[in-house]
């Protein structure tokens, strides 16, 4: 049995009683270097080869690998930040950064034509081990303008990276991440957020709910606390994730002057980002795109700023009556992300916060300079994502996608949700979910995931399963519709395992095995029951499956060939008769 | 408080005990005679003027009305059914029936321009008391060639049903019914499906799943029992139900030849037909599209034949290697539906239960056929609707919806989600929520909802609730995005709410509002927290919505036109200023 347990759901994860779900276990395909090893989950099969499928767990995971929280995780990527030469430790050796003048960004090396062991990681990666089964029945899909390979090869990353088109968000100082990429022509990627607040929550509580999160599928993790212990918190999401990290550090920065937002400073900014920079923090985002000159385009909005970093900024802009210090020192705040490899996510601090304001002047006027900072930024050789919203009904959403490609010139396009009405309070993560899957299809990279208690509390465990797995399935849908080589391998492999009745190979393949066996067993708990060629709906005489299974049985006894040719003989004939009597039948 | 509290989810309903939301009551519109009397759901704010929005719950929530489900419901439509003078009693007066020659169709009456209190009771019941407030702001949208009227006239329904865009399911032996209108140019609708079945469930259970559907939003209902008592299950549904109920007339004959697919015959199907036609069924799936000559098209396909009725069919017509008597019998089926107005859901036995299956040759070749039998149905005025998919993946959703308007002629689309992916077994109400909003938008009139148990097992209350809660969502996404006069408006409110942390009316203007007051409670439950400035997620100190309104109000302060010209005069300074070291700045 999998110790991944409802029970769990409510309280404390125990970390070493984690193992893999029913049926998988962890593989890794070796690079062209030993240590280039990239793992992934393996879903054997009862009469079918296996499937591979993308894993985001770490070795939490890995039945091979004792986990310490308070060791941290094991290193993959030391030797080659360090083998690079381009790094030294600072002065207390608590950290990394660039030697004087060196830009040790993954956009950097790609732009000289390095392929770095990051790069050919995501490329092995992002094949999922499909490349022997490419071949399978599969839509051709609409990608809108992505052009996706069929085989992800590391000098395709390379490309993909130097031309800003996706990023590799991983700080030189955040060594346990398993690399992965982000972009428009690779696999659609999810966000979970987590963190703790002044209300609830601890430490523990929010280091767990990131190995929950990855458990479960997330590719990133955004810690948003704005309590006490930021600092300590963070420190150990990161020694702990194998997945990269997004913070927000206005946040901290604001705890610095104890919430007063009108006595920032760019200097308090500064610190706060060379802090989190040297934790190892992979992504900033940053709302350097929400200028004072459009704070006025809000004024009428039915929800003005919901963006807590762009309510603050606005805040801070107007008791200063300045243009916000993140625009006008942005080129410095290039100078400290190069020195760490610390991707941009440029926010959205007007982004809409209601069906009624979306795509509205606000938010496009800030979108146009999220283009602009883009191009200062690739100036640096700086890697780049865009945040977007929000709350867009459907007929909008392609819109929004258009302009943010054609603005920030196909940088990686990252958006929360978006909800798709204002009025399911409760079912956020299903109206968002609608809204991702689209985006994702028309060609965002990454979608951030919404829980149910979105706009109501503070996600527990279940919500957090909730969202992701919400967003799993948007992720997924986008890749289908987009025809990304190979995505419908699983979906063939569970169709073909629930036409046949092998109930635990559909379970396992699903993105929740543990709730889809525990919904089956609600209705008919037996373990007979689980090779029964019947399922509940219909019960064992009417089952609409078994009487196809018996159809595809009469054709093959009497030779399918026969049988077709045969009714499209008695067709001919039926045909004639139709002929003869139409007249009759219809009229 | 709310007496459809958490903990009758595991239990039985106590009709009597069913009261309205939180500062919601029931209102009635009255027509252009007092028997045409509309419900709809007042909801009352503190600050906002209240918000009328649709009601499906009958008089279930009527404080007024006494319930007694063994007497069956009051009784809407007698008077009209029997003013129009052409039906008479069935010979053991048990039903009603056309007089011998007469149809007695609402797309007849509509055909002879005849307006009827069907018609005037679905105008005023479209229009949601919204024409004083439809001038909201709101998007416009795209409707993708709908065209919805900023009025909904009775004129305009009848235009509508003559047209066959749109059906009144409302068979005369099924007076209790509340009309309701499906039909592209009007509000998208859902549908929720019960029933018994072999393994689970009781009559009782039953007629309070279909009550438990109505309160959370369900348009229709449809009975898909397929056990015992069949009859007296769809009886006691019928005689409590005010919203149309639906069945596919098959699994009751195949019961009586006891699932021995091979030994229906057309008398047997005929018999059942008007069996359920003088029970008042509003209308019967028929599976007639499905024609010998399509079943060798599934042969090859990941997942057959997925829907019972179609694979009942395709067992039959192997068998006895002829063509479906659905399809040889077709005009003798409108005799009897016209004689009883059951509208037809003409089914897509061949709809597509894989990704790998959708849009094939089978699924189009049996749309087709679809269209023909709307056109013969048509010719003897009979309302008509056509089911549709099932799996697509989200390219394929428009592809499917725009040949169904054009084969079908715009007869009403009726679709079972559909699901963009096979992988989300225990969340398929998501995946399939995804497919419905965007097929909905395109053009799709009623969404079949689908639950998390769907291909797992039986839905118990909690995941009814769950099924239509998404639907919902999608529904009121497509009314949106096709920009449905007045459809914002609750958006709108709730958003308004939202921002002004009047949280008790955010929870009510909801489509849960129960759902949404508990999520609150988990995480802050005191009272006093329903009138707090700020919520659980920044905290009181660090809310971007309080932020925002601190901005307002500093802008006020200073006169919000002074503001904005002085942030205009101040960015002109600041423009020069960067003129002059813009090449500094950013180089």
């Amino acid at each position: 049995m999998s110790p991944i347990s409802q029970d769990m759901l409510n309280q404390t994860i125990k970390l070493d009683e984690i193992k893999p779900f029913p049926n998988s276990k962890k593989v890794y395909r070796i690079g062209t270097r030993p240590d280039i090893r990239v793992p992934m989950r393996e879903i054997s099969l009862s009469e079918q080869p296996s499937v591979t499928v993308y894993d985001t767990s770490g070795v939490y995971t890995d039945p091979k690998v004792t986990i310490d929280v308070h060791q941290g995780l094991p290193d993959c990527r030391s030797t080659w930040i360090k083998e690079r030469g381009d790094t030294e430790s600072t002065p207390d050796r608590s950290a990394r950064r660039a030697k004087s003048g060196k830009n040790v960004t993954q956009m950097h090396y790609a732009r000289q034509g390095i392929i770095t062991p990051e790069m050919e990681f995501i490329a092995i990666r992002e094949n999922q081990h499909l490349e022997d089964v490419r071949d399978v029945r599969q839509h051709a899909g609409n990608a809108f303008g992505a052009t996706i390979p069929k085989i992800i090869t590391p000098e395709f990353v390379r490309d993909e990276i130097a031309r800003g088109r996706a990023i590799i968000p991983a700080n030189i100082n955040h060594p346990e991440v398993e690399p992965m990429i982000i972009g428009r022509n690779f696999l659609v990627k999810i966000n979970a957020n987590i963190g703790n607040s002044v209300t609830t929550s601890s430490i523990e509580e929010e280091v767990e709910k990131m190995v929950w999160s990855i458990l479960w599928g997330g590719d990133t993790v955004m810690d948003l606390s704005t309590g006490k212990n930021i600092h300590e918190t963070r420190e150990w999401i990161l020694r702990n994730s194998p997945v990269p990290i997004g913070t927000v550090p206005l946040y901290q920065a604001l705890e610095k002057v104890e919430g007063k937002a009108e006595e920032l400073t760019w200097e308090i900014f500064r610190d706060t980002l060379i802090e989190q920079a040297e934790q190892g923090v992979d992504y900033f985002t940053i709302h350097a795109g929400m200028r004072l000159p459009y704070i006025p385009l809000t004024a009428k909005r039915v929800t003005g700023i919901v963006s807590r970093g762009g309510s603050i900024m606005a805040k801070w802009c107007l008791a200063h009556h300045q243009e916000s210090f993140l625009y006008t020192h942005f080129e410095e705040t290039c100078d400290i992300m190069k020195a760490y490899d610390v991707a941009f996510s440029l926010g959205d601090g007007l982004r809409p916060g209601s069906i009624a304001d979306a795509n509205d002047e606000a938010q496009f006027a800030e979108l146009e300079t999220l283009g602009e900072l883009t191009q200062i930024a690739w100036k640096h050789d700086i890697q780049t994502m865009i945040e977007g919203p929000g709350h867009v009904p459907m007929h909008l959403i392609r819109e929004n996608m258009e302009k943010q490609l054609k603005e920030c010139d196909e940088a990686p396009f990252y958006t929360l949700g978006p909800l798709i009405t204002d009025i399911s309070p409760g079912y956020d993560h299903i109206s968002s979910s609608i809204g991702a899957a689209m985006i994702g299809w028309y060609g965002c990279a990454m979608l951030c995931y919404v829980t149910p208690k979105e706009h109501l509390g503070l996600p527990n465990k279940h919500d957090v399963r909730e969202g992701i797995i919400a967003y799993k399935i948007a992720a997924h849908a986008a890749d289908l519709a987009k025809g990304h080589p190979g995505a419908q391998v699983r979906d063939n492999a569970i169709s073909k395992a629930r036409f046949e009745f092998r109930w635990e190979d559909q379970f396992n393949l699903g993105l929740d095995p543990l709730r889809a066996h525990e919904f089956h067993d609600e209705t008919l708990p037996k373990d007979s029951a689980k090779t029964a060629h019947f399922c509940s709906m219909c019960g064992p005489h009417f089952c609409a499956m078994k009487i196809t299974q018996d159809v595809r049985e009469y054709a093959q006894q009497q030779g399918i060939h026969d049988v077709n040719i045969a009714m499209k003989q008695g067709l001919k004939e039926k045909a004639q008769e139709f002929k003869t009597q139409g007249s009759k039948l219809y009229k």
